[in-house]
């Protein structure tokens, strides 16, 4: 058969196929996806469940007139390839190519950028009563996965958009997961309807006894009439929504093109809030992905064949390293508990869930929830290490003030991937943390230096009786014990000077630790020397170090990888200002704009926090 | 009869009385709440609804043994009497008196501290699974409204609470309203629960109809067994709560203490998480309160018989500035919509909603919703004003910074009861926005010198097509323009000299501009001539006036109402020290940690923001 994705230019191609050549069509897609995935990396297993919703999707609605919003928007792959953007797929999640996410600067189809989970609904209901102002007549379809839908805020939009009633279409797609197993009674609920009976069957079933029963007084007429009207109730599945004021269609074959677009004609015609519901598979024809979709949640480049990443990862992870010191300190302290948003394994905790299975909480995707559910864990006498992303942890924001810090609770966040995380991009990098954590009173942050300075800080924190973040980056880790083998020492608001020099002094935090060590040993290789500051400490700061190099040096360079605004060297600006230091200070960290996406080191590169600028700058200072 | 309510030292004199004798203690309590609030000020309607619950409870459960968790907190006033705090009691909420709030420090019965909504069932939860891990036997009890109830992240706990399986109370206090009416589906559907008729009624005559079927065949036999099984589905209200993994009790009377006591008895034995409903009625007991709970939501002191408030109002307050302003500028604007997360009346925000209905949106205890909601609005084309205090703003960060931000999209946070709010204290004091603003992106930020420039400031914002906070405090409004009459016009990053002199400087922004202004005009009169400046906007900067400004001045004194850790005066540090500012500069603001409840003035007093610390600091200054 001649293939048709050659063909496909943009939603009008779509439009004039018929179900069996959409059919084919989603098989070309799904290799077409392989193929480009495996070799860029990027979310996969969630777009192989999703091709066929998405093409039925342009087959019945009109994008852009009416409005598609993708939840998270990592499983728009698909819709990116319908609406025009299929020749630029191979540059998926590349540096100046395009984004793994729904970007409006990409596309009139993408009308709402994603990244963070559970805010297509509210965006959605926004779309329309704006819609409905106006008077015009279009429709808003909000693509949400079953996952997405634990997040608070959904519920929160459903509980708004369920009681206006303005026309808006939402479609659960539900695969039974959201990247790890999913979580909590909802998903219980979802299960409960996937293997109930059919609405229609069971309501004629129950209607033929109804009508059976003679009429053996009033009061039993009426309590039949009643049941009749409440047969919704219990036979429709979907209830939770039904009652939330939406109409509930469903569950239908997410990957049965005739059931789809049958649903969606369906839900086009009615009046007000409604709910699809469709059952998917993530991973749906890849059968490695169908297997563990959540190995297949994100992955890294790979072989098709054999299902195997390209790299042999031998070298460890951050993420891997504290999930392995949380389990050897959960050992000897029975007091320790681990949390995580939907990331057991992303968080390198999933050694601690095999070892620890009471002691591990997996929240589902609910960072307010996590945050909160660890000051109570810590309020009666456990010690929570709640991991999260630094991104994610953002949701928490006020939860982590209020509950965590006002009460001066002793819990631990393991932020990781802090600072830039590469091809996910703008909505994903860790450059805010040190920025929105550092005003909350009685938190500790830290950051350490390399891998082993991590473990000592987590041992450190098992101790430590207030709320404490310790930041670490994504990805592999590195040692720098060699060179500073007595460096290990972790003591409240202690930094250290890794090496001495004269004139200038580096003093960096986290991962610009290793940047600043880099850029150190090759001036000193042409003979300069340059002090070399570990700040291990963001809060609170080491003051009197600080002060100390400021009283020898002329210049001092700050350097991190979180925004300028706000961040370390803000906090050591703050102190030097307090101190009257009349030498010069330069802060190099991320400007004050959202980051794209792309390799890690182009974007250091871009933004002059590679070894190599760093140099540069230091060499020009030294000049002038 | 004898007065009952003296002889109340702690929660064991509870335990002693009967029913009838709770009844009467009940009455007590309401005058003596009544009496003391009419006083002091502070929530009133929540707290007379609660009376009957809160004694309920400490018959049944062992406090501090079992925890109470009191969501929001601010319906506490009855367990605070209970539990040995009646004799200060008539010190809420003054400095250094009792707390409006639940506090550690005041009583080991206060388990878990609140201020904001919808965290008490995650609190819960952590102390539920910390006791399950001890092997422990305690009741774990969370008190919740349901306005508190369509909060996201208390839908995320009863998500996983409902799941995990461990004993927990919830109690869903129904009073119909959050602090205006009640929003929502949730809403519909406890009002269906309410109206409908009671479980074992309608459960007995199903089954007799049931019964009365005569076995027509194995099929529908099948389907009449399972429409019994399924009975509770429909004729249990409290499905949500039920499907979600919840027992479900009630509906009852929540001022029927033989219905408590009893419910509470019946719950105590229940294995698993239970959600009881009780129905109270706000402002029971106290007719004003009881006609309009809304009003006497949170009061400032009134009289009683009277109902009026003491100080009679005739000076107008920021809210309502902004709330006529927004009016008078949507009248030539068809495209500004209003937000409110169940504050209509708090934020000023009535008249708008009277006057253009279908242009006001409240969407219940729900920030995060109310900002992507904002998002999806203006992305359609429409001008939001997003109308929130600023503690509560602290929970739709995330979305600020994605939904917003991140695209670059026009809403307008008017953010209201800035820097400090008094006597709600702690956790309501509105002090870390520029904190937890100012780094994000995109985000322009001012603060109004006085009632007029505010106006100014919200015409400024109609036309502006960016992302957008103005932050303004608590209370009432002044006016510089007689001083300063030429001083109105708002151009984008452009602050003002207001008065020039020589040596110091200050740079003060929003409220402190006041404060400076204050300080400057006493100087002056001693022959001390101070520069002031207005700083207008925190982002961006005004950075060629400030240069100028630092150009010719000795010392620079900044003052803001935010925490100084990454408020407006480290703003100032970065620029001074990026440009090797060698003056000296003072950054006054609040210190790096929780501010307490007490009157605004004595805790500027405290804290040095006050006229009288600000003119000391300066002359020591000038001094030395």
């Amino acid at each position: 058969m001649e293939k048709l994705l050659p063909s496909i230019k943009n939603v009008k191609d779509i439009k004039k196929l018929n179900i069996r050549q959409l059919k084919s069509l989603s098989n070309e897609i799904r290799d077409f996806i392989l193929e480009t995935v495996s070799k860029t990396g990027g979310h996969l297993a969630s777009n192989l469940g999703i091709v066929e919703l998405t093409l039925a999707l342009h087959k019945v609605f009109n994008s852009p007139k009416d409005k598609i919003i993708w939840d998270v928007g990592h499983q728009a792959y698909v819709h990116k390839i319908a609406t025009g953007r299929k020749d630029e797929f191979h540059t998926l999640r590349q540096f100046k190519g395009i984004s793994g996410f729904p970007k409006r600067n990409e596309s009139e189809h993408d009308i709402f950028e994603t990244g963070h989970s559970s805010t297509s609904i509210s965006a959605g209901l926004g779309y329309a009563l704006a819609r409905d102002l106006e008077g015009e007549d279009y429709k808003v379809i909000c693509v949400i996965g079953d996952g997405a839908m634990t997040g608070g805020m959904a519920f929160e939009a459903l509980n708004h958009a369920g009681d206006v009633g303005s026309d808006l279409i939402i479609i659960l797609n539900d695969n039974e997961m959201s990247i790890s197993e999913n979580v909590g009674g909802l998903s219980k609920h979802l299960n409960r309807i996937r293997t109930a009976p059919t609405y229609s069957r069971m309501k004629e079933d129950f209607e033929s006894i109804i009508s059976s029963i003679p009429a053996i007084g009033k009061r039993v007429y009426k309590t039949a009439e009643r049941a009749k009207d409440s047969l919704k109730y219990f036979l429709v599945p979907g209830i939770i929504f039904e009652e939330l004021g939406f109409k509930y269609l469903g569950p239908v074959n997410g990957h049965n093109l005739y059931e789809l677009v049958d649903v969606l004609n369906r839900a086009k015609k009615i009046k007000g809030p409604v709910l699809i519901h469709t059952v998917t598979k993530k991973g749906k024809g890849y059968k490695p992905a169908e297997e563990n979709p959540d190995k297949y949640h994100s992955v890294s480049p790979f072989n098709i064949k054999t299902g195997k990443p390209n790299k042999n990862d031998k070298k460890i992870k951050f993420s891997q390293i504290f999930g392995n010191a949380l389990n050897e300190l959960a050992k000897n302290n029975e007091k320790i508990v681990a949390i995580t948003a939907a990331m057991p394994s992303g968080t390198g905790l999933d050694i601690f869930k095999e070892n620890y299975p009471k002691r591990f909480f997996d929240v589902g995707i609910a960072e307010q929830h996590g945050v909160t559910l660890a000051a109570g864990l810590a309020s009666n006498g456990y010690k929570p290490f709640f991991a999260v992303y630094s991104t994610f942890l953002q949701r928490g924001y006020d939860q982590v003030l209020h509950d965590v810090c006002l009460q001066n609770l002793p819990v631990v966040f393991s932020i990781d991937r802090a600072g830039l995380v590469g091809k996910d991009g703008e909505t994903h990098h860790g450059v805010f943390d040190f920025s929105y954590l550092s005003h909350i009173p009685n938190l500790t942050i830290m950051a350490p230096k390399d891998g082993k300075e991590l473990v000592e800080m987590l041992k450190f924190a098992v101790d430590f009786d207030k709320p404490l973040a310790i930041r670490y980056p994504r990805g592999y880790a590195w040692d720098l014990s060699k060179d500073y083998p007595d460096s290990y020492n972790i003591e409240l608001g202690k930094g250290e000077i890794l090496e001495k020099g004269k004139d200038i002094a580096i003093i960096a935090i986290g991962k610009m630790v290793k940047n600043g060590y880099e850029v150190v040993k090759k001036l000193k290789n042409e003979g300069i020397n340059i002090t070399l500051v570990n700040g291990k400490f963001v809060k609170p700061l080491d003051e009197n170090m600080i002060i100390e190099i400021s009283n020898h040096h002329k210049t001092i360079i700050t350097i991190e990888d979180n925004v300028k605004v706000g961040g370390f060297g803000s906090k050591i600006n703050d102190l030097l200002i307090k101190n009257n230091y009349k030498g010069e200070v330069v802060n190099l960290g991320l400007p004050d704009r959202f980051i794209e996406h792309g390799n890690v080191d182009e974007l250091y590169k871009l933004y002059e926090l590679d070894v190599d600028s760093i140099i540069t700058l230091i060499k020009n200072k030294m000049k002038g």
